[in-house]
């Protein structure tokens, strides 16, 4: 499993083709992959390049190398999700780290009215997008950012994509519905996904999302955790 | 939200319309709920009754009621999801948690030739089991059980029922085989559910499988852990 292994180094550590490994990423390189001068690894900067990057220099501390071959990924478009940020944090994380596995490319948390506060520590954020980043051997990092009600995201984020919204009361019309994403599943036009804190959306909420078009969709008959739902939403909106 | 408390109180501790609480389902109807003689509250007892119970007794540490109404909700069909035992103990779990909310009727921890020795506490497995049928508002205990190989639970399993294999190696034909689900999805025909280990199904395994006829599904082109590959597959079988 070792070659297929995927590091992440921002684009600041490249100067003209040649790169220094950050401080974890080079200890990952040296203490547990054992890499030495001429191994080749696999290395992503984030923004769509995904290279190979021939060891120049492995010693106790530092891993420098020189790119060798590399290829350019166009990114797909946009998937957007914003959920209620939940308030158990373990729960938040497993969250955040599916919805990059299942292909997020921008996770917004809101703390809406139905949310309670939760606070979030950005660090810890971050290093859990990189590594669902780098697990499912993708090569451009999701952007996450903390908004106060989901109105915001609407009026910010809705307009050219398609707007889903998943609805725990609207069960009756779930097969059509379903349907309805799933025979546009090729359009693959920009998608703005929202999933509600666990109380719910508030009528408000559903009402503004409803103004400007958003599909509901039920996700099955039974009650689902915030977290289960963002898998779940996903899935069922993936470009396939 | 405390009235959409379900509690879950096993058959044994039922007796001619009347039962005693279990020692944990007691503690969080004093000491969290603050219920008092009178109250009523809602039980299952896991194999499809959902009850309303009127509290007669509540002292400091057992609580007692009477069943004053009920309905039986009769089982849908198997949805057995078996998957590769995680060596990870909080992936498991997780993997677990959601297999039951996502409908997983029975779930088959397999530790196969590609999955790592994984040591299971049963107590543990029983609790998050219990914990997510709660949570999820079901009236059915899923069941589960753990294999030494994917060939038993194959052979055990996979009569009368629709049998899908996650494949991550089935991408090509990605469209085909998810519409293929898709289409039948009202047939509410009993599934088996094959969810591979971290490293994948071996190719053993998979011919195995085909042999019986199980489809392959691919859950789209990103590489996924073994816990979110179960929530997709749960989520795109999903009876809806």
């Amino acid at each position: 499993m070792d070659d297929h292994f995927l590091f992440y180094v921002p684009p600041e550590y490249f100067v003209s083709g040649q790169l220094q490994f950050p401080e974890e990423e080079a200890r990952h390189i040296i203490k547990v992959l054992r890499k030495r001068i001429g191994d080749v690894v696999q290395v992503t900067d984030g923004m769509g390049n995904r290279m190979e990057v021939r060891l120049t220099s492995v010693d106790k501390k530092t891993v420098s190398g020189d790119v060798v071959a590399g290829t350019f990924e166009p990114p797909g478009p946009d998937r957007i999700l914003a959920m209620g940020a939940i308030r158990q944090r373990d729960r938040l994380e497993f969250a955040i780290e599916k919805a990059v596995e299942l292909g997020a490319t921008r996770i917004i948390l809101v703390h809406s009215d139905h949310a309670e506060k939760v606070r979030v520590k950005e660090s810890r954020i971050e290093k859990i997008i990189i590594s669902a980043m780098k697990q499912s051997r993708q090569c451009h990092l999701p952007r996450w950012e903390e908004r106060a009600c989901f109105d915001e995201v609407i009026s910010d984020y809705s307009e050219n994509r398609k707007v889903l919204m998943a609805h725990p009361d609207s069960e009756d019309d779930a097969t059509n519905k379903t349907a309805d994403v799933q025979n546009r599943e090729n359009d693959r036009i920009p998608q703005l996904l929202l999933v509600g804190p666990e109380g719910g959306f508030s009528g408000e909420e559903v009402r503004k999302a409803s103004e400007i078009g958003a599909i509901r969709i039920s996700l099955g008959p039974k009650r689902l955790r915030a977290e289960t739902a963002v898998c779940a939403l996903l899935t069922l909106t993936m470009y396939r």
